[in-house]
């Protein structure tokens, strides 16, 4: 595969509490392609929703002006910046330029505050999607949305799935097909507990309940 | 879910050049059930092999003596510390009392050196299976292998499918799938390229050039 196209210039939001995979997932299929940058305010460490430590390259004024894609990503975090100006400035403003104005997870959420959904069909982690109504969008339940140059991922694993429909939009078949087969991505979950219809309302329940106890830790 | 037993301890190898996703995969998958130490030499940034800093939280010397799970993951700098005898001494003195030994990707090949896989199937990345020979352990293509406590997932992706095997183990089916809910991991690849047989051979070639060429930059 020769690398013939400039490089894709992708915008990854950070932030405080954000899950971790939700990013890592479509950062590991973009990364031979493109120039990620991993914004936040502060090139200071940021610390994801398990503890992570992990380094931001760019803050919102320097990361670049023009985005291929700009990046959203959800975790229990997420609702403490809903309502932070900043971080919406640098959505709407890198959004209203960008070739594909993209997340995983709740990060939708994040999109729609900043007004980019408005309109839209979008996608979200299984339970945070009808919040999307909020903000106008039309929740769908699917494992990546695209509709016009929006591509929403489900929830955190989603990203990897997200991940590939995009690149190959950029890139071609053949860029995603060998990225896939560098990742090893031919999954065989253990158990058919995935989603809420397979999984049962027992289980739902109970993840519920953790998911609520963890962005209570978070919160303290 | 009350959880009612301690939190398990798991110790996960940082180095430089390691693939990210090799471990959040996993670590996403312990976190609510553990305490995770993310164990390095020093507690100074790590780079991972597509630049990403990471923080480690414990040294050699400050993890815990007695884990649940070692864990080492792969990655293109895998290599460079292939006979590093603070690394291999690290992971034989841990893994000689872990309850599970294990690892994804070309992490197998550090277990393998440190001597823990004489005489056991394990499994690796694709392009890395066969180097298990060396060290006296018998390769299995298969995306988890499990032999007795070692227990060792494929490439990169395989990290999730191997992190909900080993939770059944060791706190059972249900934690598994609350977990697998919670991360939606139902999975939908845009393609079927994620294995090499899958793939077929000009993909195959591909990915080998791109692999050896992403290997070569960062040895530079």
């Amino acid at each position: 595969m020769k690398e013939t196209q400039p490089r894709l210039e992708i915008g990854m939001l950070l932030y405080p509490g954000l899950t971790l995979l939700d990013l890592i997932g479509p950062q590991t299929v973009f990364s031979w392609f493109s120039n990620i940058h991993l914004v936040w305010k502060t090139t200071d460490l940021i610390f994801t929703d398990t503890g992570i430590g992990i380094q931001p390259t760019s803050t919102f004024e320097t990361c670049p002006r023009d985005l291929d894609v700009v990046f959203a990503p959800g975790g229990f975090g997420q609702q403490a910046i809903m309502d932070d100006p900043e971080v919406l400035a640098f959505l709407a403003d890198r959004g209203s330029r960008a070739r594909y104005v993209t997340s995983v997870c709740s990060g939708s959420l994040l999109l729609g505050a900043a007004g980019l959904l408005k309109g839209y069909k979008a996608t979200s982690h299984w339970s945070a999607r009808e919040a999307l109504r909020m903000f106008e969008a039309e929740p769908v339940d699917a494992r990546v949305v695209v509709d016009r140059n929006r591509i929403t991922g489900g929830g955190v694993t989603a990203g990897i799935d997200f991940g590939l429909v995009l690149l190959a939009k950029l890139r071609g078949n053949e860029a995603a097909k060998l990225t896939q087969l560098a990742m090893e991505y031919d999954p065989d979950p253990p158990f058919d507990a995935g989603s809420p219809k397979s999984a049962g309302p027992a289980i739902v329940e109970q993840a519920m309940a953790v998911m609520a106890a963890e962005m209570g830790k978070l919160a303290r």
